[in-house]
């Protein structure tokens, strides 16, 4: 365990990094804190929650963790927890991760309250990294599908990119309720307004992220069956011309001794001549079918 | 019937399994339970709710209890029901169907609501081995999916793994509804919490699997209907090749007497040439077109 | 008009079955009705309501009254309404059709509050028989789709299940709007409760239904466009091997005088072999490609 | 412009035709309505409001007023508004177009509000004609798509009859909310309540149209390329009989001069025996796959 | 920086252009505006907002800023904003972007709400170009779609047009959560209130733009494959006429030394008879699967 005490001019803060139950249930007796809150701080995966407890606030927020490209669906997978229990005198944060951002926090701080908020903010900022990778994403499938590269579109990273989208979102919107139930002092409320609208605009993109990646979809599939069509009238028309063509020369290929048109001198060229008028006829009927 | 008493420090627990009616109606005399409430511990299906009655609480909750991969949509198949009356010195518990969990409940609970939300943490710990096993059976859909082996993935299993998923989280979801009626002791709010905190997580994984079921269906459908594509492509692109080579030599396959070209010395080698030519003309014509 | 007057010990039920306007106006006026009130239990396909008169308290509810198979989507074609008014000594009742459960009702009813409940009762259990059907025509439905008998699917049963369910689930959703804003004495509130939980059951029933047959149909057109696909691979397949082998036969089939393959004693059997040889790499390749 | 003044028994209607903005300035200054709000009345398209001003009430509410099939998805297209304002011992109604309704208003009406409610009633009716006629639109759809004539099924008559279904329901809802809004006199409860049920019933009307016909595209789509998939298969069966006989027949049209079974007497009845067999073969296969 | 004051008769206007962060840091500090509040006027692509501090009011809005066929999806491409702080007595208006419609206001003003709200109107009136823009082009679309110009129809330009209006809705509706919560003196109630409708007219065509999108994308689907499924029959018709008659002029393409047909006299004509024959039956079978 990595514990860490570090006063402030009117308030402390302990944060310790990957506890054991039993050195947290020692070390937090002091506080009163109930056996289920305990738990709760080192339960892989607990989503996002606020709880008042008697004389303390308990928050759980979820950080993002890991590279932004990583391939995951699962909340444990791609974020980190951060507990925070805080009275007007003492901040306690508890974590099984280290998080570099938990480093330089500078000393101008007034209240726990005001400290909290701060760690909020470089959680938040923590989301903006994977959220524009998405982005980004987004615009290379854009590209693939529009500029004639559909066979390099992959619907298997737009899959897995809705995932992650899906479960940042979720967490994110999890966050929002956690923070609207926060209750701070006057003086601290425009910070947490302002941490409550990025955290909005990281919504709004991960929103738009799964709009997009929806209608994308859908176009993908019109765009290959339109492909299709474009592709069998292409077939169609090779052989609406050649297969009767490819039957009257059959025709004349008979072996039968008794066949007329074989030994009029000029039957070949009436052939010819036959078969140039089927394939303008059938030429006409197609321009007119809007085939062609 | 089986009935079964345990009395503990502070309260009594009266645990009724598969009573008949006639039993249960007088068993429960005593507590003036009304006639609708009793039929509705007895009635199969019945889905979780919750009553306050004059001097009893009476909630209905049900616990999933068959196998994790069983193939049903139907709440009585896949769930029992555990019927839950308790005021401050009893708890009673009627249900149809034996629950192993019932039994080895230990006896350090102060009151008939720790006892009744421990029961509670129990019944939704039973939703956890279906979830998982629908997690995993994600997990192999989208090995089918997008590891190029379309033809094991089957839409049969995906369909009833929705059905599945549908009913466990509708039932998850009434109970979420239920347990935020329930109105407990100070005491014991943050035990109360921290299983609805477990019944949000089980929701989450539910909602996961059929928002990925849908996403998946999509990308089937695109992915099916892209390898029609590129079949298609395949058989245009030999019909093209194929159709104009082969009519050009039935012509010089026809037996008319007068065929000047048939005497020629290099007829046959002049219509190889045409031959190549054309196949080269379709070639550059599709490259252009950009279908080979 | 058919009138039934029934007298219990503690108020009257008048019963009134296919009043003509003018009757029912008179009938009705000592009680202060007003015109508009009147109105709406005579209108056809009147939807559930509830309103509060000064004395009074004035209910309309739809009874399903047709056969479970019958093919329709309006809600007078499917249902007839029973129209309620009821204070403390009267409940009188107004409907056009003539209802089988309204005969058998019993003596020990104590109050119109009851008697209202036990009838609306008996009107959702007329529910129970197209909700079951639905039910059945939604396990063939499955059965053909996946029995691999996709030709005796009948999208057409599909679509007016569909609709048949989607107007039964907003009637019992308009009821259930109903039953939550009736105010009964407190001995009837468990008599009440009772019935919307039959009313939430139903609506559940309706939409699985609803949800199975969207999903349902969606696996219908997956499966439909993986068939299309199997299908165009075989024709490809065909073509791809014979198209090659019928031009070589076709090349030697031409009746030019200077061939020299053709005077040659192997040639037959050298052809034969070409075409085995490309059969062959046809194969391999489309091995390769995944296609055979 | 036309003005037309109406004294009833308690109170007086004034109604505006076509005012001019200066016209109704003048006019309507005694009742000191602010220039906003005049505005409102004679803005093109404006949607239905309430607005409570200090001695008046107003509202502006939309009537359909063009015939039933009318192409269009434009509020202004379809519809046209009538302003009220109203308080107890006046009303003032301002519209552009005239209305046939307007006219013959009985003389029973006892209050401003009564005759508002009135008009109201009007307004709605002429929704019902186009409701109406979008329903028989949908019949006529499903008999096309189910009784097939799919070739007779206009994608472009259920797109524009979507089109306008959503845009009377957009102002009916919005009709919903300024009549959930409006405060009457106790005795005119009744009355309003009326109107509300007469616009949910519209509501419930649209809005089963526009489920239908999504219901109805999904249908055709799917009936589509079922259809496509049996031209498929037919073109599939008919080129796996004929093209490898098509080669058989090719292999002995080979003009070698050395091909033994050209001379063996039964070589043209082995060939044919052989062709039956092969096409018993691939019948016999295709049984199996169950493609025929 | 641009600064700008304007005295009304009882307030005064300050516009500040662009100003740098030290610069506005300076000039507001009499207000006593909070850090994190300044950031806000300042950060690029900022939501609108709105926050009551201790003595002003402060609001955040967007403009659309750029022509309307600009094709861009994001807030800070398309938008940009003003910042309002005020009180009784001043209206401080910050922006980075110079707006052409902040010049032209002119004297008649009242007090700091009313040119907010007169600002505010303008701003929203910048929305009507690109939402008509969009109107015109579904109209485009539509046309493409329906009067069988499909290869015309762009999903590109769909796809951009969807994510467009989906921003600009995005912003109208955060917009109107703003001016929700703007709470105004009674003399300007109505003015807000106009600026309310004309909001929820603009959210009004947007959403009748997305809801059009995304049913004529359905639409353009379903045509596509009944086009390909009209290729596919006379793609079918075609080959099952000549597939079989080629088969038999190969059959008597053979040179078989013994074949009896070849030399009976009236063998080419029994041919020709058997081939009308067999297209006759070929044409009877179609017509009654209504192929043809
Ligand atoms: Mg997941
Ligand atoms: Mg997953
Ligand atoms: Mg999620
Ligand atoms: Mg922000
Ligand atoms: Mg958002
Ligand atoms: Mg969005
Ligand atoms: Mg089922
Ligand atoms: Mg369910
Ligand atoms: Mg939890
Ligand atoms: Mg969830
Ligand atoms: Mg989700
Ligand atoms: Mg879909
Ligand atoms: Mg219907
Ligand atoms: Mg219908
Ligand atoms: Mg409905
Ligand atoms: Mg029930
Ligand atoms: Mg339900
Ligand atoms: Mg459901
Ligand atoms: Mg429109
Ligand atoms: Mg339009
Ligand atoms: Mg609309
Ligand atoms: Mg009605
Ligand atoms: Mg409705
Ligand atoms: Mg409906
Ligand atoms: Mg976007
Ligand atoms: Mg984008
Ligand atoms: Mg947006
Ligand atoms: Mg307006
Ligand atoms: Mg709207
Ligand atoms: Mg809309
Ligand atoms: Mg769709």
């Amino acid at each position: 365990m990595g514990m860490n005490v570090r006063k402030f001019q009117t308030f402390e803060w302990v944060d310790y990094e990957n506890p054991k139950k039993s050195e947290l249930a020692e070390l937090i007796k002091p506080f009163g804190i109930d056996y289920h809150v305990l738990e709760d701080t080192l339960q892989v995966g607990h989503l996002p929650k606020i709880e008042k407890l008697n004389n303390l606030n308990f928050i759980i927020l979820r950080a993002y963790s890991v590279s932004p490209e990583k391939q995951s669906s699962t909340i444990s997978d791609l974020t980190n927890k951060i507990g925070f229990f805080y009275n007007d005198s003492t901040l306690i944060t508890i974590h099984q991760k280290g998080f570099k951002f938990l480093e330089n926090i500078g000393d101008d701080i007034e209240d726990p309250e005001s400290l909290m908020i701060k760690i909020v903010e470089r959680m938040l900022e923590t989301y903006e990294k994977p959220t524009e990778w998405l982005s980004d994403l987004m615009d290379k499938f854009e590209k693939d599908v529009f500029l004639h590269k559909l066979q390099k579109f992959s619907v298997h990273d737009l899959y897995y990119g809705k995932a992650k989208a899906r479960v940042c979102k979720k967490l994110l919107l999890l966050t929002q309720t956690v923070l609207n139930q926060v209750q701070v002092h006057p003086d601290n409320v425009t910070k947490l307004q302002d941490e409550k609208e990025t955290l909005y605009n990281l919504i709004h993109q991960l929103d738009e992220f799964l709009e997009d990646a929806n209608s994308l979809l859908n176009i993908y599939i019109s765009t290959t069956s339109q492909k299709t069509n474009e592709v069998m009238k292409l077939l169609t028309i090779f052989s609406a011309f050649f297969l009767p063509l490819t039957f009257i020369v059959g025709v004349y290929g008979m072996n039968f001794q008794h066949m007329p048109e074989l030994s009029n001198p000029y039957g070949y060229y009436y052939t010819i001549l036959t078969m140039i008028l089927i394939s303008v006829l059938i030429f006409v009927w197609f321009k007119r079918k809007r085939i062609i």
